[in-house]
């Protein structure tokens, strides 16, 4: 018999979670086909998934605002049907119920082991109260800056004795997040450029629980499409000369990703895959600008030039048109999904296979989309497979 | 030793023809990088590929217009430079040499059997000549349009009787240079989408003579990006609703194209790779229009509507602004140094590795670009490994 | 006092006329703000304009299907908000009672004439029944192909005799409409390509009857873009050498302009456009896509390639992603109104300064778009002043 | 008698300069036609304005390579043709004795005024030497960033006194050569944002001195297509919500461009435009990226939001891809001949009809480009008939 399995959202009235939990209970509701959601293509056991049934949504925002409001929000955007709407507005009130408060650096008080501890508390009676076999969270709260390096960072027994100091704020709200997570024994998927997971000591942490993990920086735009495109210069040979890029960006990503600081880990998160696919030579000017009128869409403009046979100089243009929290939303169910089978299965630490999700993957420098389509492949379909 | 390989051209005249012969001639003086030439790349034992120095020009055109004249012209749309244009004039009248008269069904009298012999002998003379252990032919003529089927297309008895009615056309020009070229005991490649060697009969007679033959329609910028894209959609299980494009094409390309009979052939070949990659259910308008004033160049934009998670339409634009014949002359020199190594090894029949360079793949239905490129690089790195 | 003037729509139930009806009572109830309605921004005598209270609607069609379900199927598409359509819903059905079974060739039985009579019967009995000063026509039904031309076309009395015989058609059905508007004394304007007014012997009876009419073509994408951009580069003397077009429709629009009879219209009242600012040398290929997944969106992509000084090769491209209905439909009510106010001003004759409206203006040549926004700002100043 | 006129470019070896002069030299030989050059098609008295004969370039610069130099390198990217460079070699060499070493704030020793005193004493021997009746200053140098306000800008009493003092630097170089140019009698024309005239005190000398001027900073790309499309919008009443622009530039204009400083003037100079057209309230994110393989060559992508009828979102894009020298370079020559023209008509002051030009027109607020052609149109039909 299938087991019933937990998804935690950290950050679960955003744009991102909202569009999820309203799919999940539209697709239960059979309400829409579940495009998008690739777990439902991969040739694979999928009795070792969750059916969609069998995921039960939890999380923790530090905002308030109930789930359907959200929800009708991003109706009112287009974003979702208002068919859809007022056939999931109980089931997102049912949802409320499981939402906690998450942790905010300026109104918590106390030690950052408090707060996780909360966290952490929160996320085991989530499992117990509704008899989960296995609890995934993942972060879709919106993106940190980098933070600079501290040596509590690399060394995990450090780590927790700074936690426990009411004076210090060694992590950033994302990383309090993941060793919550780490610390209740849950999966955890890190969809932001945040630091989340990404601190030596935090790893350690993981690997001392036998847990597996994925990320980073969900992949649904631009740097989808430079990873399909650029493996194609590259293996006719072009020679990309520059590969400047503008993202327009509404809705609160957009705001956010406005202020420098904030910008600079996605930035520098998407500058990494196209160095790593051509080489660091090529002139790439990127930007991300708020443009709040374009709600819930994003516009990227891309534009390559490359030199060719006898010095040809030409050019390819892109430009895409999309819903983000559309196009993120059914790889949260996806991820959810496939780290739940992958942690039934009894693996640990970093999920490389699932770089086909990520901007900036852990685990891997594997960047070229067909290839991380193949591994994504090879691996679903070996799962369940090693007894 | 390495042997001498000769690349017999059908269109030796051509923009495309004349653009690879002036880039292998500045290839071999160090003029130029050879960007855009795929096996310079490729993981394998380069010993098997003929050296720039290696490869011999012939070709049959049915124009005269001197090799220089045309580079002269070439270079004033901006396709060549200068420098090179100087450098290689001495090279191009060389080559001029070894170029022959094509046949030609208005001015040709006597059988297409008699006309086939010819071709054949100016292949054959042009390998004693030159010394070469073998000669791979290359058509790179203007586009035909397809033909009605006849039952001599489908048994080669029936064919050979009736090549040799004087009454009778029962092939186009294409395949009466393929059937020449098989004759000759040339490998045969079909760089354009015109019947060439793609009639049961013919493929009979390579069978016959142990000859490899690749083709059909190099692929070079918007069905290139199709196959690229294509499969990224799909992986993301993304619902692609249409694929609209246009096609500006300057030069004789373009002029050629504008015929709706002789645009029918790269249409089909175009629109049989988007039907096999995403289903026969997209609406895929799809033009080629004739633009005089682009010179060498063409542009093409492409529009893809898609329907992600809820219904949500979003959308992918590209516009490609290329060099055609820059694109396709070093893939030319590609296939001539790879047909010549598979034939060396003792290869036979369709070539179906080598996908990658074609719109319309003959021997395998694998329009997905990473995969083909997964192929090629196999079957380059098993090369020569047989023994 | 002001008078209650008339909005007689020939296609009522249409996308454009079911949008215009939509936002005219949803301005009523001000919900929405009067956007892309050009009087409501003119500097002129405001009192001489309709108000939104002031225009009564009715029509004719040969669909039954009722304003509010074409209402929610376009809201279904995302042109119409839920809120909006809730709201104007009671509207719609009383504006349903004012619709009458339009002209069709197929059903209708005896002449044209006895059509015509009917016709003009309902916009005289919609004139009296709801005590209205006058009523314009506006022709938004579907694109109709051209017309061989007629002896019975250039001449009145010749034409009125053949209208007579039950066994001829020499008139199409928006001509019909054309002339049961004149007939019942009724200002009219072409939307649409189709032949409606533009016959000869159509202008005469316009003239007898002492009626302005105004035409043709609404331009409200890919055209408008070409009359504001054209100016530009004659007024740089930079040389355009080629402007190609690509059109994208989904709706019933792009159905029926599927049909390459029916777009023949469409294409040649955009080329004359193009011709006229460019010179005939221009280098043009249009094309009309039926994409009936963008639904009532019409996306168009135009590259202009143009030489510079020094014969420097330089281009734009643009696309246009637009909603079809949305951008013609205040158009339509701006019709009304000015043709209303021209009526009561005594003019007659084409409405040469109601250019800036239109693909192919009746009355003028001038298409360049600063040249009609200028024409149209100084006629609209002087209405009224005449006395 | 027609009078020579002189041409005296400060950045006489820049790009912009050398494409102007090189295509000065190939009008006179009739080696091109003036494609992009405005003044050969107004409709004016033709004699008012200086022949291509009758135009004298000199010029100075802080660099040394010579004019030929520079006019192969900018045929190795193709702006300027082999035939073109090999025809004008010796003109160009002939134009170099009439350059001279500029002003450099690192190597000049001694004030201000010695500095402006000898860039004007050069200006005076040219026109002596050569005989001409006038010389026309324009300024074509890189560009400066916007200068912190002084009190002697305010005053030109204030401005002479600072300028003598040799421990002051109360100018950029770009206003030392418009004090210079005015000190030398010469009108004066700023093709670039920097400050250059634009000073109070500066233009008060100018008041003094009767002399005409004009600027400032080219309209050849992005902001030209802006100030075109912006009154589409406002006539159309669509309500733009935001217009977002990002350039690529190469050469030495991307360069310089991609220091902040510098390229706040342009910048600024390109936001006033859009602000004027469309008010503040449109968010308009504005790059300029240094992208070094595009050469001479610029690329301009600007997406448009706006909202339509009941609330429509619909957006527009386009991409410019241009030479930038090959735009503005005809504009230089036009300008010298008109402001040439209207010095000989007695005209002093800002030339605000000029605006046409201008990304930023000094004496008025007209950005929009019909009103500015047709104001241009006027002014050149009335030019030589105040008599």
């Amino acid at each position: 018999m299938r087991q019933r399995c937990g998804l935690w959202l950290m950050g679960a009235r955003g744009s991102v979670a909202t569009t999820a939990i309203t799919g999940l209970l539209a697709l239960r509701a059979g309400l829409v086909r579940p495009v998008g959601c690739v777990t439902e293509h991969l040739d694979m056991d999928h009795e070792l998934l969750p059916a969609w049934d069998d995921l039960v949504v939890g999380g923790h925002d530090i905002v308030c605002t109930p789930l359907d409001k959200r929800a009708e929000h991003l109706a009112a955007t287009g974003l979702i049907s208002h068919t859809v709407l007022t056939a999931v507005a109980d089931g997102l009130r049912a949802v409320d119920t499981e939402l906690r408060g998450g942790y905010h650096p300026v109104s918590h008080t106390g030690s950052l082991a408090s707060a996780a501890a909360q966290l952490a508390a929160d996320i085991e009676e989530f499992r117990t109260r509704n008899d989960l076999a296995r609890v995934v969270v993942v972060n879709v709260t919106s993106t940190e800056p980098p933070v600079p390096a501290l040596p509590e960072h690399e060394d995990l027994d450090l780590l927790v004795e700074a936690l426990n100091d009411p004076q210090r704020t060694v992590l950033p709200p994302s990383s309090v997040g993941a060793y919550a997570a780490l610390r209740a024994g849950a999966p955890y998927v890190d969809f932001t450029p945040s630091p989340g997971i990404r601190l030596p000591a935090l790893l350690e942490l993981a690997r001392r629980k036998g847990l597996p993990y994925a990320g980073a920086d969900g992949k649904t735009g631009e740097t989808l499409l430079r990873t399909v495109l650029a493996p194609m210069f590259t293996a006719r040979a072009l020679d990309v000369r520059s590969w400047a890029g503008t993202n327009l960006l509404g809705g609160g990503d957009g705001a956010n990703l406005a202020d420098p600081a904030q910008a600079k880990g996605k930035l520098e998160s998407k500058a990494r895959g196209l160095a790593q696919l051509l080489g660091e030579h090529v002139t790439a000017p990127l930007h991300i600008d708020n443009v709040a009128n374009l709600g819930e869409r994003k516009v990227a403009w891309d534009h390559v030039a490359f030199e060719g046979f006898l010095g040809a100089q030409m050019s390819l243009q892109f430009t895409w048109d999309g819903y983000d929290s559309a196009l993120a939303a059914p790889l949260v169910l996806d991820l959810a999904r496939l780290v739940s089978a992958a942690h039934a299965d009894g693996q640990t630490g970093a999920l490389s296979e699932l770089a086909f999700f990520f901007k900036d993957p852990l685990g891997t420098d594997e960047h070229r989309f067909a290839e991380q389509t193949r591994m994504l492949a090879d691996w679903a379909a070996r799962l369940g497979q090693r007894g």
